[in-house]
């Protein structure tokens, strides 16, 4: 049975990357954030670190996609929990065999390397719900 | 300046606690989670541990409050973060001065024998921001 190593990240939508970097500084009480531009999506990202586990800021760069309709439609807030594996094939197979849906068949290129797919949130109480494994694992 | 000793738990509502046991076992890949029932809030909880990390599921179980208005408006889903630290007080007196808007001035009694208090959203980029100190630490 796939096992998850550890919670990778909890992903929040945010409109303005650099307010709510300030606010996150200090609510987390920490320096400034690792930041990436995830190109395939447009995404500007900040990575708060804690304990192993990072708080990711999403801001959308175009007017498009998912996570703009999410912020339109909610103007942003929690988004979806990413949980890290060291099988993301085997947990595909696994959630399949057992009737949830997956929004991502396969893995698909993530940020930081990382290969990512992500289940429907119809079949996890409401939570927009990734799985990613890193080259190294 | 305080710190964050790590992010404690990860609230998701639901709205059937049975029904999302099961499928969090599933999708976490996890035997039964530790339950408890918290009295002041009349909220059943679920905790599944993710490395040190909880994945807490709360159902409410009389049709009042915010959670149950909650599950009305958006049928449950990602809900709150709470980050464990050594000094609630600290916390909340330097949030404060910073201008961060409070739901709780001073700390209540949580779930687990933990002190707890909540950042209001607006103050946190959407997110319901909750901060918890354990007697032990």
């Amino acid at each position: 049975m796939p096992t998850i190593k550890k919670i990778d990240h909890i992903g929040i939508v945010v409109s303005n990357l650099q307010e709510a970097i300030e606010r996150y500084k200090n609510l987390l009480f920490q320096g400034p954030p690792h930041m990436e531009f995830f190109e395939p999506a447009k995404i500007e990202l900040a990575f708060f670190d804690i304990g192993g586990v990072s708080i990711e800021l999403l801001a959308p760069t175009a007017p498009t996609g998912d996570l703009w309709a999410f912020l339109k439609e909610r103007g942003g807030g929690l988004h979806h929990i990413c949980y890290q594996v060291d099988d993301i094939h085997g947990v595909l197979e696994s959630l399949k065999a057992q009737g949830f849906k997956l929004l991502d068949e396969k893995p698909r290129p993530g940020s930081r390397h990382s290969q990512i797919a992500f289940v429907n949130p119809v079949s996890a109480s409401g939570v927009l719900t990734e799985y990613c494994q890193f080259p190294q694992t």
